[in-house]
């Protein structure tokens, strides 16, 4: 089985050869510019995974591998917009280097490329693929309109939140296991289990985003702490604190949240200064780690020999950090 | 052959058996709304006609006809926000009626909604369809980029906003023939004559779009005259008009775009005198006759019985309104 490392390797090396030199350059330059920002490479990789554990040549598996990861920079272009953000990944996001015409417009040009690249697929059922990428592609959309309404909304539950970010970052993560699966011809059940056990992790790996933001370090993390609270983003903390709270400290919490803050940084320190008193970093952890324990459940039902899965396991093991 | 009058009917029937009722609502909402708007369905119908006229069951094209035109839609969504447009089809926009973040998700899920329609589509080669869909798809976003960047230009030539048209409006007719005829397995000649002979009607029809807005008559039209004008748009009138102006007319041209104006009427009425003065009208006329002419000699190559043929000459014919 290849590990993280070479299958990273391997898709960096393909993603620096793709060609998006063409005209208008306004059109194209941002796709070169988005894929050269790096990151984890996390969902090409797990497609190449999902193929190695499954048998086949990973290589097979290479051009649905890109599609995921050039699917996936198209919704940070365009979320980017909706968000309303200027940085990604230390650098200007598209819509702020040129302007948010053209980050329209190159990230719909990004979602034609990726099924495009989904296409060179060598398969007998590229329908099949086609309908597991288009499903997740929908499902995205879907989380993030959601995440939009809740800007809006004051009473979001847990299980609101669950289904946001399933269908917002999990069902990606899903999707990317299951195509490396489906391409390598799994069964029913083994392409079930372990798109399953790709939705979990991504699950656990969005509660573990939500809490790296309150109580994460900011050098490690890459970006200041207590953005999410500044935003009044309905994270899991703030409405799992809500649930906890009593009236007062509820009166309290409310009242942070709607009054435009004379100090940001004071806003930041009095809100988590609420989540320590009611525990909720303990209760995320908690969530985080049963859907991590799901995530297992799934991948010991795939029938191929337990040790082929050890790469997934401490795939899915190094994406949490442990803050407690 | 059927004729359109038919085969709108048909794809006018199955667009409202489209089910976009999900949710969140905010997302499915505008595609319900933004197909209900109406239109002539030109691109569904010219996707059924190749089929029809090729011999294969135009019902066989109806997926490929409906992911056309809701492509088509979502590319209405999208271009109406960087237009900054209130209006379309007598409507608010999307963006205004709901908001911008709506109108780029609904418009991205639009797309993806298209490509699952297509690969409805009975075929042996889905492969080959979902190219010629994104080969369009990607020239279409090509052209609206080059649109854009015509803005902040003044020196765009008759070539370059040909170009322009063929990539923006053209090659998806192009590609709506090019789709039924695929469908349909006709030969590579066929399919190459019956693409060219759309992309040739499709330039045709941009150039008479232009001329209507300058010269229509504004009840027809279902717009106010001189919209481009007023806009400062590089219409092939405004790119001929600076063609053949003496030097004079130049400047005086270039005053009245520089100029914020303090009647847009007045505006429009200065420009329409200038464009009457050096005869605009008619070069246009030439150039749009010239390109149904090439439209119509590919036509004519195709190898069926020219009788077959009429459906699609009489369509191209009805699209042209005669204005001199």
């Amino acid at each position: 089985m290849k590990t993280y490392k070479e299958l990273y390797t391997l898709v960096e090396q393909k993603i620096q050869q793709l060609n998006f030199d063409k005209q208008p350059k306004e059109l194209y330059e941002p796709i070169s510019y988005m894929l050269s920002l790096g990151g984890k490479r996390l969902r090409p990789v797990l497609v190449l995974m999902a193929a190695d554990l499954f048998g086949v040549d990973v290589n097979k598996a290479m051009n649905a591998a890109l599609a995921v990861e050039v699917f996936h920079n198209f919704t940070l272009v365009h979320d980017d917009i909706m968000d309303n953000s200027d940085i990604r990944r230390g650098q200007p996001t598209v819509h702020k280097k040129w302007d948010e015409t053209v980050a329209i417009l190159s990230g719909d040009l990004m979602m034609i490329k990726a099924t495009d690249l989904l296409c060179e697929t060598e398969t007998s059922n590229l329908k099949k693929l086609i309908s597991i990428f288009n499903k997740a592609g929908a499902e995205v959309c879907e989380g993030q309109q959601i995440d939009m309404n809740f800007e809006k909304r004051n009473d979001v539950s847990v299980n609101e939140y669950l289904e946001m970010i399933t269908l917002k970052t999990a069902v990606l993560l899903g999707c990317s296991l299951n195509l490396g699966a489906a391409i390598a011809n799994a069964n029913s059940n083994d392409e079930e289990n372990i798109y399953d056990f790709g939705k979990c992790i991504g699950v656990a790996f969005q509660i573990q985003d939500d809490m790296l933001d309150s109580f994460g370090e900011g050098e490690k993390v890459g970006k200041k702490i207590g953005g999410d609270i500044a935003a009044n983003k309905k994270t899991l903390l703030l409405i799992k604190a809500f649930e906890l709270a009593d009236s007062e400290t509820k009166s309290a919490l409310q009242k942070l949240i709607d009054e435009t803050p004379k100090n940001v940084d004071e806003k930041i320190k009095a809100v988590l200064n609420i989540y320590e008193k009611l525990n909720v970093k303990n209760e995320a952890e908690k969530l985080k780690e049963d859907f991590l324990a799901k995530a297992f459940s799934h991948l010991d039902k795939i029938s191929v020999d337990q040790s082929h899965k050890e790469i997934l396991r401490n795939t899915a093991n190094e994406l949490m950090v442990r803050m407690s």
